[in-house]
């Protein structure tokens, strides 16, 4: 039996005596984060699968894990011997994991959940479908949390003060800020859980979570107060008295649900169903009025403030510097042997953190070399590593997390000989981003609407990427963010000026490489005129394109001359912060392509 | 007092009878139809507005109509005398209906609204917002039809069969592919009012409406049998014999609300919420189960069989030709300075109705000479009628109504000189029109994603049109149809293989002209391989493009080959139909784009 197996068996020992016949675990914390402090890896606990998305379920006799094909090869090899059965999600006739519980349970059944750990709109979601199938989901139970012995404890370390000169707001006005949204949509309180939320509202960062600078709280701001809940033991003095000043008031983090219970009859809540949990939204009295939304925060966070654009197009000097001096160190060293993806991540995050300002990675660096690069999400482990040759196609997505703004950042260089394919397939993804990041369109515009140029060169060769095109990427906090994406999932929000997002296309062939060129783009406002207001892009992004890997005669003039434009600013842009080698080396990587 | 005013006092009389204080009179008919026929103008009559598009709300002592950016103009001078408020939708500050009674009205009030004609989908909307302002919404009402003195009779013509080599699918067929989507759904009946619904699952045809050829009626098709609610009357001896032999029962048309009442506890009813009466939905009993989705026939009929296929793209030949013999007689006649838009619009209809198997017109014709061109929808009477000069742009809009399939189609031509905007304009809507027309997609693609494509070069000189770029076009049925679409909107609904669609991006310069280009476009498959399965369109509309409006210089090497094979295939498919001089016209406006 092996250490997952008999984990699973004594959690089925407390949903006998629970009297419920499934549980579902998801991967995520009260906060619905995308990392998650080891306090909260149940999922990972119980089936040894530490992937970043998947749902376990298990059944009196059964446990099944569901995830997307990010993460089909992980999966399969972390859950071998488990005894568990990977589902893998997005494959035909693979079906969902509430579908397959209905096979598997008769009418009258309990599942149980932990409603803290999954948001409100799809724990009401899963709810409804079981209970067309006479199956009941109950939220209240922790019977994994129950028998987690050893359970590490949640993080302790200091929350700082991201101060208004680096934030560009203060808290009051953004408070303020947050006031006047609240009164438009006719509540009274407004409940907060999303980590980065908090931090942008009242200018702290934390270090509880990997990657993202957050800390674990809550918080409920209603027109009369604010309420902060959190583990005291992480403010410094400083901090305690930069809140009291500011009138928020401290409360220990446990006891939101106590809270959110004791509110008056009256009150009327606002949340966000995606980005609350569950057991925060049922603590409250039923009769509550609940309006729901997109977070306040998420849209006010999403569009950057003068401030944080200035600050952010300096940072990616700074990161593009780094950028620069890899390529070259890469460049110098692969001939000799000794470079492995592995070292090239550490080298990568060696030369970010001679930047003012970094304070560490904002994801994991993805660096894979040939067939590796075809798996989207590959993480590079001691187990998986490989040497980088003087030949083939290397990938690298990283990015920083800087006082002064975060990035996020794919290259795909040749190491020495390619083939056409290759060629021609990298080419086909530059033309799609050079789309993108060229569009100019009229307010009113999502990001559902804006995908297809990413791809059109792609499909008329009958090619695709099976992610999405951009995301939203925070100021200093996740290099994830809300609300707006570029995508062909509709998430009905409309590009604003002063949002920054990512415009990644890629292509993916098994067993022999992937492409990915990603620059982050700042949407700014173009003109007004009787046909609306229209938005276009600024790529912000400092870093050369390899050249190497083009096929010039698949480029029309405009193509060739955006890449020569946004080589010159590179070049401009980037010299200062180099010496004489590596200015040298980016002006022959920046020449003048015919 | 106006005519209008008096018949508004006639039913502030009823509505004060019945207790309500406000009256919302939808222009709709209890199909839902676009067009509808004198007996169901109910908003018409009573407003003197006769848009397709418009809602009429009286209360004790104001009156609104709301309709949309096509109808400003046309409203206005309508409304003009009347008394009612004109609301223009989509402008800033104009509020809803809703929004502007409860303004009006104080808690506790009623609002009226005929149940039988507004979707149920919508008066399910309309009904949580006014209660969300304690307004109660009561639907049983039918205070304006009681007071229509002289209202016109429901038409009485007969129905016709459309045989089954024309429909390409018999009945029993058509109806074995219902009742397989039928238990899909998990239901046991499925209720029809969309009436080209009807008219296509019976291939049954008739002309209650203008340009739809179709007849009001009602459907329940349960999985043991079939039921036409129709007026029998209407049914000459060979219809209602091929109806009994192919096991269909007829009843009473106004029956159908006595029936659904009458259906069993157990039955499990679909509907589809968009196209349905609420007054069906709401004619069954509480406790009977509702599926709910877009309508099974709409999906059915929206994917083109092989016999349809090859019909449409015969009816293209005659209705291109009678296009072209149009086109030359245009030229050698607005010189001589009798042509005016209706007789353009007349003499074109006339060419049409020497086609064979043509049985009227699709939509009415929009002829509109330079100015008139920029209001989209611009219908010409004795009125607004101008000559057409040698100069300037003409656009014509128009389409037929064929035993063979229905046609739709948009040429703009110069009458003589145009300005260099105009030329500048043109291209760039030509060169979205080809963007389009040669799209390679996955399948998964709505109209949401490519909607762009005909957008993007309008976009990059801050210019876009105020319209959905394609809609699905019925055969030998109504020439807007679901349940496709290509426009900013996502409805969710992918392109299919056999989907005929229309393409038609324009562009409208206030008092000064409007362009639009547009064809049929219909999906097809291209290929499939480890990416997805691949799609495109094949334009089958034929008719010469104006190349005299075409800036050469702006297009790229693929347009022009693209426009080159188009008009190829035109010239190579329209002879036959044509005599000599036919002929030696085409060839010369089909000549290679150099």
């Amino acid at each position: 039996m092996s250490l997952y197996t008999q984990r699973i068996e004594n959690v089925r020992t407390q949903m006998i005596k629970a009297g419920v016949e499934a549980l579902v675990v998801p991967g995520s914390d009260p906060h619905l984060s995308e990392y998650l402090a080891e306090h909260w890896k149940i999922r990972d606990w119980l089936s040894g699968f530490n992937g970043s998305a998947g749902t376990l379920v298990i059944t009196r006799d059964q446990a099944g894990l569901w995830t997307d094909s990010r993460y089909y090869l992980q999966a399969e090899a972390q859950l071998r011997d488990s005894g568990i059965q990977l589902f893998k999600e997005g494959l035909p006739n693979v079906p969902d994991y509430i579908k397959w519980l209905s096979g598997q349970l008769s009418g009258g059944s309990k599942v149980a959940l932990n409603g803290t750990c999954s948001s409100a709109g799809h724990v009401k979601e899963i709810s409804q479908k079981l209970q067309s199938e006479s199956i009941a989901l109950e939220t209240h139970h922790t019977l994994a949390e129950d028998v987690w012995e050893n359970r590490p404890a949640l993080p302790a370390d200091f929350v700082k003060i991201h101060p208004e000169n680096l934030a560009g707001l203060g808290l009051p006005k953004k408070m303020e800020l947050v006031h006047q949204q609240i009164k438009k949509t006719g509540a009274t309180h407004y409940v907060i859980n999303a980590l980065d939320e908090i931090a942008w509202v009242l200018n702290l960062r934390g270090s509880d979570i990997p990657y993202n600078p957050v800390f674990h709280a809550f918080m409920v701001i209603s027109l009369r107060e604010t309420l902060l809940f959190v583990d005291q033991k992480k403010l410094p003095r400083n901090v305690q008295e930069y809140l009291t000043a500011q009138g928020v008031k401290i409360k220990p983090y446990a006891n939101i649900y106590h809270h959110l219970t004791g509110l008056p009859a009256d009150a009327i809540v606002f949340t966000d169903p995606a980005r609350t949990n569950f057991a925060l939204v049922s603590a409250l009295q039923k009769k509550i009025v609940k309006k729901e939304g997109t977070g306040i925060i998420t849209r006010l966070k999403g569009v950057k403030n003068r401030v944080e654009i200035q600050n952010v197009k300096h940072t990616m000097q700074l990161d593009g510097a780094a950028m620069v001096r890899f390529l070259i160190w890469l460049e110098q060293n692969v001939p000799g042997g000794r470079v492995t993806e592995l070292s090239a991540a550490r080298r990568l995050s060696d030369f970010r953190a001679e930047n003012e300002g970094f304070t560490g990675e904002s994801f994991a660096t993805i660096s894979s070399y040939e067939a590796h690069g075809a798996i989207v999400h590959y993480s590079v482990t001691p187990q998986s590593d490989v040497p980088l040759k003087s030949e083939g196609i290397y990938l690298i997505d990283s990015g920083g997390q800087y006082l002064t703004g975060t990035t996020d950042i794919t290259r795909t260089v040749a190491l020495g000989p390619v083939s056409e394919q290759a060629k021609t397939d990298y080419t086909l993804v530059l033309k799609g981003h050079i789309a993108l990041a060229t569009a100019i369109f009229p307010r009113g515009t999502r990001g559902v609407h804006l995908d297809i140029l990413a791809r059109q060169f792609l499909w008329n060769h009958q090619l695709n990427y099976g992610h999405g095109t951009g995301h939203g990427v925070g100021y200093f906090l996740n290099v994830h963010e809300g609300p707006q994406s570029i995508r062909p999932q509709d998430n009905g929000v409309e590009l604003e000026a002063g949002m920054v997002t990512s415009n990644e296309p890629g292509l993916y062939r098994s067993d022999q490489y992937g492409i990915r060129i990603e620059n982050l783009i700042l949407t700014k406002k173009v003109s007004e005129n009787e046909f609306g207001t229209f938005l276009a892009f600024e790529t912000i992004t400092l870093c050369p394109i390899d050249t190497t890997l083009i096929k010039t005669e698949m480029l029309s003039a405009k193509e060739k001359e955006w890449i020569n434009q946004y080589h010159r600013e590179v070049y401009a842009q980037l010299t200062p912060a180099l010496n004489k080698e590596e200015a040298e080396w980016l002006r022959e990587r920046t020449g003048e392509l015919k």
